[in-house]
């Protein structure tokens, strides 16, 4: 029998592939060939394979990696700065100004750099992203081997490294121009801030600039009371319906957080075919409010999990954030059979990487997609026994349980070791900017 | 100098002690000798103390073993194997059934013993347990070194080893006589189903035979709304009033959930000293309703935390447990100001020794108590920067993290191994049992 090559053969594993037919292959194989998956097959063809390298996945379960639609990578530095805090005390009181003092290119990367470590560590493969000084961001995901939709930020504010909110815009489309050919696993984007912190002119540029160059649009929409009630007071509308009035809603939209929505609201985002960015926890923990997402999917709307930054959440964990989105909407419901395990999964794999407009290239395991797999280790007391796998994944797997992560066929985390950044250097580089903030020149 | 004389002293950690003044102590130093702590001392008396063993916890935070103040060990069997059902149909069609067939005194010791294993590496030092076989249960928890309380379960139904429902009660106290002196770590308990499975006489009787030992009384009480409705409609009166009409409720008495409790239930429970299990993942993920745990605590009623079944919630870590009751109830309230990160890890520690009688022996680190400590290791990228322990407590810190694990100043977990008990042969066991149930010889 002739063997089909390929260059890493995964074996052994509980495959979940997130396929359109949710196919779960219990002792299956990963053929991989460069950075792209050529073979997903059952125990039974094993043999058909050969490879120089192979992984055993005995005892494993091996999934896509995970899609993290919502962050704000280098606020890892403002981890846990200030919690407990009225939104506005938070963000004017703390945020704010720890962001105009403390952000530098240099101290982007260093945040980015450890939130990329996190990521990696915790299972994450793709993240999508919107900051300041993002073409450092971009230096430092590029470095750490993550796949990534990363935006400038845009606020008719001066802003870290855009002072001249005339300018935001024009920087923006400097960053998106740099990066648009540079990697294949960086696509670049733009993210306003939201509709009370850029004017409708800004709105409307900015989507403009996006689409000439095909890129993602993503704000944060809806996402609190207050914008709610701001909207509603300048413009008459709801603030998806004023988005919608600017024509800023369609299949390259990603509104961020989506909580504040009724249901024409909701017919208007499904009829658009934007997509949604849900981030349980830290609309959980900010007290924004529970967005109604049953209700998005029913209406077939692309609905992607999120983390937010660490600065509210306080981490980048999305098997964390698969449990909270369960047992949330379970309770808000008072129904338990409320977003099923299923439905979270399918949120923080394809479709998440559906929302950001990835779908066709991450989020399953499907023959011709890139090769972004993860493999967890179930040898453990707290994932004994195993019944159900895709519950298991919402309900008790942690993000430490993570073994081995790979992103375009390339191995980025081995045995819980990082491969593609120096931790420890990275932990020092972010230490140094924590001493500052707390004024303390020594830990 | 004449040295003090101690056998172990853990060094150059940050203590969190939880003790009244809430002293959190930089590079501090605790001393233990024998069972108890010595002294919790300043980095500048470090030099007073001499020991054969020193444990280095530079880098990492020292705090008191958490406490569980509810679950039913022997459930982890049954991990995951129900979810996203309605809560009837996942007791009657799926949980129960599962108890009848495969609960023997084998099982539920191989069951308990994989739950010590999670406890223990989840930094829970001290858990309050319900359940059947309990003789059983007690003899797994006394291998795996952890302090209990542990009661016998009383049900009007035949049950796995009481199949008499007239001497549920007889059962129960042959159980508790037998472990009253039998270790200094386990404490015998009498846990009532709850008000709607055990009849008045038996309730009565049960509370009877608890004042008459001096035992805690536990009850699930006020968990669903089924439960309310069909006390209120036998009885006329809330599930609290009641227990509180048969003169169930004193300080010696726990109530968990107390989901369904108003303004004047709580009231009842402040006034008899009566105390709480709060159970915030589990009440989300059977959608059993919110503990209104603020008002609970405002009146100053004793309220640890408690993660419930692994049947239920599907796993037993009490940091989990922390960021859920933190973040739930800052969106119940919409108040990002609500339950703060000190009382969310206060519930997790001297809060809940309280609420289960052990207040005066574990729950905080001071001189005389029990050496009950935890040793958390910081130096991780999701654990970076730190600004303030509490906080990263109850949002940011995983089971994973806990490092070193004491219980009555023997070390029962060390860089992450469990030294008292084998897990391997642990988990073997509860996957003999899990293939059964499947119905598979074989894995």
């Amino acid at each position: 029998m002739i063997k089909k090559n390929a260059d890493i053969l995964i074996k052994n594993g509980l495959i979940i592939t997130m396929d359109a037919d949710g196919r779960i292959i219990e002792g299956g194989l990963i053929a991989i060939s460069g950075a792209k998956i050529a073979g997903v097959d059952s125990k039974e063809t094993l043999s058909s394979w050969k490879a120089e390298e192979e992984i055993d996945a005995k005892g494993c379960i091996v999934m896509p990696g995970l899609v993290n639609t919502h962050t704000h990578l280098p606020m890892s530095l403002f981890r846990g700065l200030a919690d407990d805090l009225p939104l506005m005390t938070w963000l004017n009181d703390y945020i704010f100004p720890a962001e105009g003092k403390y952000l530098s290119p240099e101290t982007v990367k260093a945040g980015t750099c450890l939130s990329c470590a996190e990521m990696l560590l915790g299972g994450i493969t793709t993240v999508c992203d919107g900051y300041f000084y993002e073409d450092h961001v971009a230096e430092a995901v590029l470095a750490s081997g993550l796949r990534a939709v990363l935006a400038q930020g845009v606020i008719d504010y001066p802003a870290p490294g855009a002072p001249d909110p005339q300018k935001n815009i024009h920087v923006a489309m400097g960053y998106a121009d740099k990066w648009k050919e540079r990697s294949s696993l960086i696509s670049p984007s733009i993210f306003c801030h939201s509709p009370y912190t850029c004017s409708t002119e800004t709105l409307k540029k900015a989507k403009q600039a996006a689409c000439e160059r095909n890129l993602l649009f993503q704000i944060h929409a809806a996402e609190t009371n207050f914008e709610w009630e701001t909207i509603q007071k300048e413009h008459g509308k709801t603030p998806i319906q004023y988005l919608d009035s600017l024509e800023l809603l369609d299949e390259h939209t990603l509104l961020v957080h989506a909580v504040h929505v009724d249901g024409n609201d909701i017919s208007t985002i499904a009829k658009r075919k934007s997509a949604v960015s849900h981030n349980p926890e830290s609309n959980m923990k900010l007290a924004s409010g529970i967005s109604p997402t049953s209700d998005l999917l029913a209406e077939g709307i692309r609905v992607g999990l999120g983390t937010d930054s660490s600065a509210s959440n306080n981490d980048l964990d999305l098997f964390s954030e698969m449990g909270s989105a369960a047992k949330l909407h379970k309770i808000h419901q008072m129904d338990p059979t409320a977003m099923k395990a299923e439905d979270v999964v399918k949120m923080a794999t394809i479709g998440g990487s559906n929302a950001i407009g990835l779908g066709s290239i991450t989020g399953s395991l499907e023959t011709g997609k890139q090769a972004d797999i993860i493999i967890i280790d179930t040898r453990k007391p707290h994932l004994t026994p195993m019944y159900h796998p895709l519950s298991h994944l919402v309900y008790t797997v942690k993000s430490s349980d993570v073994r081995d992560v790979m992103v375009a066929g390339k191995l980025l985390v081995r045995r819980r070791h990082l491969l593609s950044l120096d931790m420890n250097a990275v932990m020092d580089d972010v230490m140094i900017v924590r001493n500052t903030i707390v004024g303390k020149d020594q830990k």
